[in-house]
């Protein structure tokens, strides 16, 4: 299938070529010519006029819990410690793998509607969240849990072998859950295997003050130095949340040229704090962005992320802080780098065609002062007409293009949460 | 015009009926029956199947310059006084009563594919406000912005008496820009025409901390201590923004029954700080949500603000406070009051059909565990299908029923902004 879009406006993100207007030409699922007078020599399947609407990458959600739909609304305005162990464990408990498959498909339409076009999926029935990627067409990075709880290294690394291979839109990241549900035993285990495959780490880091404080009380080291003194690090990797560290544990993520994954929605809603991405950026440590889980969020919208990734930022450091182009760089990039992703940062010859296409044809998009400032500062769902993942188009209109009918996934989704105690 | 609306779910936000099913049945733009089994005498000429979606009463904007669409995205990421003074004065400098006529259209447009259907809007070219909003049938309360460099008290009492019985759809409130633009002896003749009129009285209030100490230089008092010293409030109103309030400007809040308008966006983006919401609802003063202007917010979204609303007060005093119902109730209620608009705050027989419809059908609002608590917290104006005000429909799933031609809206402000210098 070629399909060439046309009559566009085009933001490739790509750190070289400005705002401009063309044709973006899709073959094989990348793509194969963009720019005033691409020209591609095979036939073309499919055209598509833009009417002046914008293309641009798709956004990378860079930590989430996808199979946590279930739970949204069911227990807010609760403090991150009584919201876990008084409602979402207990739930989780009941959940099965056919249940993680159909709750992680309703994640990815939401996903899909705030042109989302990858995640990083942090969540226990793995295979079903591969298979709900894969059956959706949607891009997944997967990334280990193991805690006290269940999961071990010897698991983490049959599931990197097993996951590397299994598909082109799925991707595996090593990780475990977080340093408050393991103990020292098994993040060694976890370290020898960080060694032996010398890969990237990825888990929960430094969310709320409280687990700073335990990890200090048992250990005498603050959450990041801890985990780096076992070796975790070695290979890069990264964190989820990142609200509270200090300069001393910045050094480390720099120096292990780690990213720190911001989840300014569900830090803001769980009162858990606003991360230094001032400080990040200033010292050139990669920011990618993640909604985290409905449950906490409860909102899987990325126009929502990026405005609380800017604006908290300002109020802490005065309205210079954090312009619109670091938020899509971070919101498009940064994501896609963190999970493995390196052909779908950008609009590129050669590249995924993971896009969205803009419409800017609404009121808050208007007048057309500054496009890239607009989709930061006003954007919304609502201006995301299209989005293509690898070539295959998955949602258009409000219509989504997933394999699978919408009204039967929300009516699962409210059967597996009635169903339980 | 006898509407009726069928299979609904309704949230009457009337503080007594919980969320029901039913019908609900509007006739010479009021709500005439409603809930199960609601009938009406004569003709219906027009049915809706809601399709078990949600009616409720639609979003009031409790402070706005929606004039100022043209300066969306032109002038970012500076801090207040540098961005009025250095962008926004010289540009408003050059716009026409015709320039605001548009511009205030393009606003209403974008309020409307948010769910509001009123605001409170402060900008000069007030006829123009005032056309805008009945051309389109929107619902409009007008303030005067008298200060040093325009206007004056017999203005202001000329205008009152013009707007009071101007347009079912146009009321008219007191008040002038801000205390830091307005010099004591107009602040003194504007405390006399309220002194005659007997009427309420609002103005920007307390938005920085450069401002609030300003004015303890030349006076000696705090903002709101020195105007209600000069009787300004003598018969209540309100403020733009508060967010530097002290205890004491409180307790005159409290004691003149003043209502706190905040504007969460626009103070984030801004970096002027979070206005202290969880004292004022403890309190019991009163809370609005107003989106300021497009130019400093930039983004007319209430759902943005609905979640700022309790998001930046849930990081400050942790994850109980202001919860969902808190926010509905500012959101739809407190902003008519705010407007003397009485009769268009919840959905009751006899009140206005300003209502909205809220798709449910969307990922984002499933599973349907607490429908209050997904509109306040995984909202997105893509829910929003329908917008109808005074029961005429303005917005019905993307389209808009305005009388002019959007296009044509957004080609105007472009123009407008390409021709300044």
């Amino acid at each position: 299938m070629v399909t060439k879009f046309y009559n566009a406006r085009i933001l490739a993100l790509d750190g070289i070529t400005p705002l401009t207007e063309g044709e973006l030409i899709v073959s094989g699922g990348r793509i194969v010519a963009l720019g005033k007078g691409a020209a591609f020599s095979g036939t073309i399947d499919r055209e598509i006029d833009c009417h002046g609407n914008l293309i641009m990458p798709g956004f990378k959600n860079a930590h989430t819990h996808s199979g946590m739909t279930f739970l949204r609304s069911l227990a807010d305005d609760l403090p991150l410690q009584r919201w876990l162990t008084e409602q979402v464990f207990p739930k989780e408990a009941q959940l099965t793998p056919d249940d993680v498959y159909v709750l992680t498909k309703l994640a990815i339409m939401e996903y899909l509607t705030s042109g989302i076009t990858m995640m990083f999926d942090m969540y226990f029935a793995r295979e079903s969240i591969a298979q709900a990627a894969i059956d959706t067409g949607f891009r997944a990075a997967l990334v280990g849990c193991a805690n006290d709880y269940g999961g071990t290294a010897q698991e983490t690394a049959d599931e990197y072998a097993k996951f590397s291979s299994y598909h082109p839109l799925i991707s595996y990241r090593l990780g475990f859950h977080a340093e408050y549900t393991t103990s020292e035993p098994l993040l060694r285990d976890l370290s020898q295997m960080v060694q032996q495959l010398k890969q990237p780490f990825y888990t929960h880091l430094n969310e709320t003050a409280a687990e700073v404080e335990s990890c200090v009380a048992h250990s005498g080291m603050r959450t990041i130095e801890y985990l780096d003194s076992l070796g975790l690090f070695n290979y890069g990797g990264g964190g989820y949340h990142c609200v509270h560290v200090s300069p001393r544990e910045m050094d480390i993520m720099q120096s292990r040229g780690m990213t720190a994954v911001t989840c300014p929605g569900s830090n803001t809603k769980l009162a858990s704090g606003v991360a230094p991405v001032y400080e990040y950026l200033k010292r050139g440590i990669p920011v990618a962005i993640g909604t985290d889980g409905p449950a906490s969020n409860n909102c899987l919208d990325f126009f929502r992320e990026m405005f609380l990734a800017t604006g908290l930022q300002k109020l802490a450091h005065g309205a210079e802080a954090v312009d619109a182009m670091d938020v899509l760089d971070m919101a498009c990039k940064n994501g896609a780098y963190a999970c493995g992703f390196d052909d779908c940062d950008c609009l590129a010859v050669g590249k995924q065609a993971d896009l969205i296409l803009i419409d800017l044809n609404q009121p808050n998009m208007q007048p057309l002062n500054n496009i890239e400032k607009n989709i930061v500062y006003s954007g919304s769902k609502q201006n995301v007409s299209l989005v293509m993942i690898a070539g295959k188009i998955l949602y258009d209109r409000g219509e989504f293009f997933i394999g699978d009918d919408p009204q039967r996934i929300y009516a699962e989704a409210n059967r597996i949460i009635r169903g339980m105690k």
